[in-house]
């Protein structure tokens, strides 16, 4: 699993306080957190073995974090050590609805030397996930290692520029959201439909699979020759951080077993909806694992 | 000094994002924060020999905030250590305004037994700075063991009930912000007559002498017989959190050092111009430092 590595902070309030004012915090967690060791975190709940590659502050916090990391089961030894870790403010109001205060210095990003100092880890990995929210760089040179071992490739997110199409030609498997998945294709992701047709250019350019968010809606997942929609479980949604990201442990998850789309997409869609009943954006799939079990 | 010890966690954004938004984050700073323990800072910063009671978590951020106080001249010896240490994040966009989300956990409030335990020190003290968002058991168990030592008594902020009447008689020295003496006085003050009249009371009630923000202009000084208003300085503000807790920290240095109120309150208005010119309510006050000098 390549991607960022976070310290985050979930802050509960009942709202956001206006310019000059202030607001009770009625709960309050600092965990692991950036989408890399959530998609880590989700996909080690669900039995799978990982390891994470990522930058952790030279920090206190970057020391805690990959304590956590390993405490979790989570392989860190590929993780680049300096700067300070990367924070996440997570202010979640009481109607569920979310604000993101991100703070990334520059040397939390991924380099292309990082990468190579992983290059052991991904050559004897069966599966790489890739969060596209790294530089280009970083990510075309794990693509190439896990090209060259035959690994399958998993991307989450979206790049721009030539990036996104030597990464699209490489993967097996997308998961976007609905921004993202506009970003990719260059079409608006309004409903369904529009989904279906993003879904089957991004199947023209490489991938076998393909999950695309839909606003409000659920999931598509597409294959080629066919597709299935996943609608949002009717659970109360807490926070939907985090949601996203366990749809995609979730995903990885069933294609690992040679689990069919259909049902690697119903483990993903219990996984996303476990996870934004729970405030933050860490997983707890351990109830999920699909230890044989369906 | 008797008040709040946090972790101040300041988050420069260019704006707050919407609901379901985000927002990369400019700059971030983490430190050692609270009123107590700003009030703590600001003092020593101007030469006076401080010790801080209040409560630190029994966390590494309460380790980390306590190792702060020692490094810069503070004496912990009396501060408690129990739960997690309260957190204070301070959203400051481009135009200066901020938004103060709190935690603070209702372990992180003083005791009367707290104080008991701090007893010595309050004893020894010339002057006992009490910041009133602390329980009424502790403030009014501090201010009968300076009132037993004759120390001077100087409150911030407001409280209501029995106690802010007995406080107000037990004290030498307030400083309220507008909101914090309309409290004290039951009396909104939206003007600088509004806030001579409030003085006037609580001038009344016991203290010789009285500060009182004035929305928007600046502060007003007043003793028995005379008053001055200082105007806020027209410097740029960057973020107003911890003009008020400096203002107080130059108005004592003032008064320990007998100088006259006008004085006194000069070098409490260069305290609060310097202090709004910073990100984050952390004074940097060594610069004003009044060794001798006007």
């Amino acid at each position: 699993m390549l991607g960022q590595l976070a310290r985050d902070l979930v802050l509960q309030v009942d709202a956001v306080p206006d310019a000059g004012g202030s607001s009770p915090v009625r709960q309050r967690r600092e965990l692991l957190g950036g989408k890399g060791a959530n998609h880590a975190l989700g996909l080690r709940q669900l039995g799978n073995a990982v390891e994470l590659i990522a930058v952790a502050g030279d920090d206190p916090a970057g020391a805690s974090a990959l304590h956590e990391a390993v405490e979790q089961g989570i392989g860190v030894a590929c993780a680049a050590r300096r700067g300070t870790t990367a924070l996440l403010v997570d202010v979640v109001d009481s109607g569920g609805a979310r604000r993101l205060l991100e703070h990334v210095p520059g040397d939390a990003l991924l380099t292309a030397d990082d990468v190579h100092r992983a290059s052991a880890a991904i050559t004897a990995a069966d599966t790489v996930c890739l969060q596209l929210q790294q530089p280009a760089e970083a990510l075309l040179a794990a693509a190439e290692i896990a090209t060259r071992a035959q690994a399958r490739i998993v991307l989450d997110g979206a790049i721009e520029g030539d990036a996104r199409d030597e990464l699209l030609t490489r993967a097996q498997v997308v998961r976007a959201d609905a921004a993202e998945a506009a970003l990719l294709t260059g079409r608006e992701i309004g409903d369904l439909d529009a989904a279906r047709r993003a879904a089957a250019e991004l199947l023209r350019r490489g991938p076998e699979l393909v999950a695309i968010g839909v606003p409000g809606a659920g999931d598509l997942i597409a294959w080629h020759g066919d597709d299935a929609f996943l609608r949002f479980a009717d659970s109360r949604v807490v926070d939907v951080t985090g949601g996203g990201d366990a749809f995609l442990a979730g995903l990885v998850t069933g294609v690992r077993r040679g689990w069919s789309p259909e049902r690697s997409g119903r483990l993903a869609a219990a996984a996303a909806s476990a996870t934004v009943q729970l405030l933050g954006g860490r997983p707890e799939l351990g109830r999920l694992r699909p230890d044989g079990a369906q």
